[in-house]
């Protein structure tokens, strides 16, 4: 059948048409099945079908204009539509679903058509969901990292040894690429940093480096300034590396689930798509972290040294300590702030240093450049070759130097004090980044929360235990609603359980 | 933060908003995000976030006119828009998605989420999958039954003995339910059937009624209707009868599932919300049916028979052969002309017939009208009284009288003739089907195949197997395309494994 084009101004993961009810059942179409759209005698897309109530008459079809950055269709086309069937990936989602066991091609193609679009939301939950509460086994998880990494863009470098590291999240404060990357930098290694920006956190890396410089950095970009400065930090999601992992992260984030298949694949689809040979994990493990405790923490460590080997990536895991926050700053500019503060003055807050040089000094030791890496690695920092390294990225990606101090962070402040005399017995990661968000944070820079007393330190009444930085008045109201409703850090006597007491990080 | 509102035509489950890129990131929102739209100082609904491409600009909104039948908001409102949480029922479905045990309260919350359209596709998604692979135990079953019946409109009568059939589908031809109601009601027994439209198949009940008159009837009318004459045949998709169901197949049809738990939970709980105190339930049974072999059918049976008892509702269920299509038509004017075809002559095809009388039988047994319930219904039917009573039907759902010969057919036809000589070992219930909707069916009433030659019986060469009926030649022409790549018939020496030779039924 033959339609006139009216245009609808939405941005969709994939092109919707919608129909006049009549024309949809003359088809023999219903809400959500598959159509190609042919335009231009010879070009065609493929689209689902949404109905239309009022405003389309018969004959026309409403088409959503662009999908991503792709605009074809204007509104003085006549397009042919003509239904298609169910991709086959569709089938083998249901092969999954129902227990069995995914071959090669069967991964492939189900990625490839999340990677075109070509699967609704129901059908890539099912996909979700299936490895979720079906599992894969390592056979299917190393698939589908190669087919994540054959669907994107790649790197390689002529010369030198690529290294990476990982987070794998769930632990605010996390600012250690900022410290990592200039370091390994500094050791004529290259590590062509991608990073995430907060979904549901308070700052991914690359929020933080934005503070600083440009992130949304094309593949070709990260290669130059990686083979001139030998690192770089940017967001991940500018480039097409590994696409399949944004797409499958849009139907996870609802249900706030992170099936292990899915996280292994998508951390080595992303190290092996920037060619990487040796890589450390970050597994933050503890309370209120994505990893409850050490026995599970081994567990994904040994997952991730196996999907290593079949994909010859050298892989180390640390099991790091994630049940509070790392240093003391949360929010972009906070967080670029305690970094560069720390690289300035050569040093910082204990859990920021030793977290950041002990992961670089893992590094160190893969690769040979020291038989004691963290040694190596503290010694660079304090030498201030990280510093300067850090300089050289940060202007090589279109930033200017700048001093800690000269760090914008909002100016709408509020202190949260003790009124109890004790010691604290629970920093809340959850609390603290909810506090940080209602003030604003990853979208405000400059909004965010300090902490001012971590695990084991001692308060007096009075004292100051965090304070909340916003933009905007109305923002900062919001936080302190938060914070009072529930409180970020607990010291004892204002509970009766008592919280296991951790050593101060 | 507020907005100018730009309306978009499109008719949506749930209100979508669509916001510019920066305004969302004000308001800390990602797509899929809900937010309550304040209009009118007093009223709000709730909406899910989309992200605009061009066209609207900052402090503008764009929401889609109506949901469903109910359009409130025009071009020259002002809006306010707060971000609401998620629902707490995304809580529980997490819980049962993590192999939990949900509690009544927590599967009410989610059936009503569900009916006010709270939850979006990847929630109910979820929800589905989790008890397709997890399952449900009795108690969930029943209280996901009673929140379905809950939360939609419900019928009594005052007088009279009400009763019901549902047949589980899957078997193509299945126009039973024209010849048990009028059989029931001519008994003297209440039947208000509520019917469904086909998603998958050539012709739902609804769809084949529809010949005849209008099954578009709301609640009081499908009690005035049952009261006046003792049945009806309505579309249930135009009645707010247990509403959940129609939102949840919505999910289930491009995955192709059922899960069971949901399977029971629909079916009882539209027995349970027209007041039905007897039922009987149709499993069709056989290759190419929904339920495979007996074993499988005898478990659901039971699962059926619990649930009745739990609910208070006399269940029996028969289990039917459902390896090859139901007589000898398929699509909507076929199967309403060989289902008239039949009452008038007293006779017809011995599937339709043996079906159709033994289940009004079992109905008769149940409430105590005969003890041998297949003999009474027999006699009806060749009394003339069936018929009778089905045109009084006809009559009050606004048709008119009419015979069989009148009913208007496709007067496209092409006929399939056979190139072999041998028995019929096959007729495929998904291939006809395939070859019905091709040829237009259910949209196009005339549209369908009429099946000369079934199981059993013997073919020469140049005999017909198959008419395809259809009203448009384009459609024909996709019909017998269709039939070509796909033959429907099988006939021995066709193929070199044979088929488990049938009785021809």
């Amino acid at each position: 059948m033959k339609f006139k084009v009216k245009l609808f101004p939405i941005k969709t993961d994939k092109y919707v048409v919608v129909m006049n009810q009549s024309d949809a059942d003359e088809l023999g179409l219903l809400e959500g099945d598959r159509v190609k759209v042919i335009y231009d005698s010879r070009n065609s897309f493929n689209a689902t079908v949404q109905i239309a109530v009022g405003m389309i008459d018969r004959g026309e079809i409403g088409i959503t204009s662009c999908i991503e950055d792709r605009c074809i269709i204007s509104e003085d086309f006549e397009v042919k539509v003509v239904p298609v069937p169910k991709p086959k990936s569709v089938e083998y989602i249901k092969k999954k679903l129902d227990g069995g066991k995914l071959g090669k091609d069967e991964i492939y193609s189900i990625i490839k058509d999340i990677v075109d679009n070509t699967l609704n939301e129901i059908e890539m939950t099912a996909f979700v969901l299936s490895s979720y509460l079906n599992g894969m086994d390592f056979d299917e998880i190393e698939w589908m990292t190669r087919a994540m990494i054959e669907t994107g863009e790649t790197l390689s470098f002529e010369r030198g040894i690529v290294v990476d590291k990982h987070s794998i999240g769930g632990v605010p404060g996390n600012k250690i690429s900022l410290l990592i990357v200039p370091t390994i930098a500094a050791a004529g290694l290259l590590i062509p940093k991608t990073a995430s920006r907060a979904i549901t956190s308070a700052s991914g890396t690359a929020d933080t480096m934005e503070v600083f410089a440009d992130v949304n950095l094309h593949i070709d970009e990260i290669k130059e300034i990686t083979e001139k400065v030998g690192g770089v930090i940017a967001w991940g999601g500018a480039t097409e590396i590994a696409p399949a992992d944004d797409k499958i992260i849009h139907v996870e984030y609802p249900l706030a689930i992170d099936p292990k298949p899915q996280l292994l694949a998508s951390v080595m689809a992303k190290k092996g798509a920037i060619g990487a040979r040796y890589a450390v994990i970050d597994i933050p493990t503890g309370e209120g972290s994505k990893v409850p405790n050490v026995e599970k923490g081994r567990e994904l460590a040994n997952d991730f040294v196996e999907m290593g080997r079949r994909l010859g990536l050298n892989i180390t895991c640390a099991l790091t300590y994630g049940g509070q926050p790392v240093g003391r700053a949360v929010g972009p500019a906070l967080e670029a702030w305690e970094a560069l503060k720390a690289m300035e003055e050569k040093r910082g807050s204990a859990s920021l240093l030793e977290k950041a040089l002990g992961i670089a000094g893992i590094l160190f030791e893969m690769t040979g450049k020291a038989t004691n890496g963290y040694a190596y690695a503290k010694e660079l920092f304090e030498s201030g070759k990280t510093l300067e390294k850090f300089m050289e990225i940060v202007e090589a990606q279109g930033g200017e130097k700048v001093k800690s101090d000269d760090i914008p962070i909002g100016d709408k402040v509020y202190k949260i004090k003790s009124n109890f005399e004790g010691a604290v017995v629970g920093v809340s990661n959850q609390r603290i980044v909810k506090i940080a968000r209602a003030a604003g944070a990853p979208k405000d820079k400059g909004a965010g929360v300090y902490i001012h007393k971590k695990k084991g330190e001692i308060v007096s009444v009075g004292d100051d235990l965090v304070t909340i930085y916003a933009e905007k008045d109305w923002k900062l109201d919001n936080a302190i609603e938060v914070a009072q409703k529930e409180p970020p850090i607990l010291v004892s006597g204002m509970i009766l359980e008592k919280y296991p007491s951790y050593r101060y990080v």
